[in-house]
């Protein structure tokens, strides 16, 4: 077995409302110096070694990210 | 200024939802091998040089993350 982790990001060029609901929340709990919060997704996949990345980058399109307002990364851990 | 990642992804013994969708649907594009799929958030931070772990922590613990189902890792980037 393989485990794999996919990070999903909100495009540089996309708004992040949650992201920035956390920016202005902060003010609240007396954290200074905090200048920008992105919120994204995190899967962990465990996979058998047989998958591929191509399958995995697959999965990730069709399934994990909406590529028109997302990016994404493949990550095989040891 | 520098960039810290905070993980948040569901404690192990909690059910997940949203991973086990992602997994029940891989059939449906053909992807086999995957066993086990598990979504949680992350989050790309941008502070500056004087915000230390301990506040990023608290960030997290009462911003980020749900402690009684979640758990957090804290990722300082060079």
């Amino acid at each position: 077995m393989a485990r794999v982790v996919v990070n999903v990001m909100p495009k540089a060029e996309i708004l992040d409302p949650q992201g920035q609901a956390v920016v202005r929340a902060l003010g609240r709990i007396g954290v200074e110096g905090v200048a920008d919060v992105r919120q994204g997704k995190r899967f962990e996949i465990e996979v058998s070694d047989e998958v591929t990345r191509e399958q995995v980058e697959k999965m990730a399109e069709v399934l994990l990210a909406n590529t028109v307002i997302e990016d994404f990364d493949v990550i095989f851990e040891a």
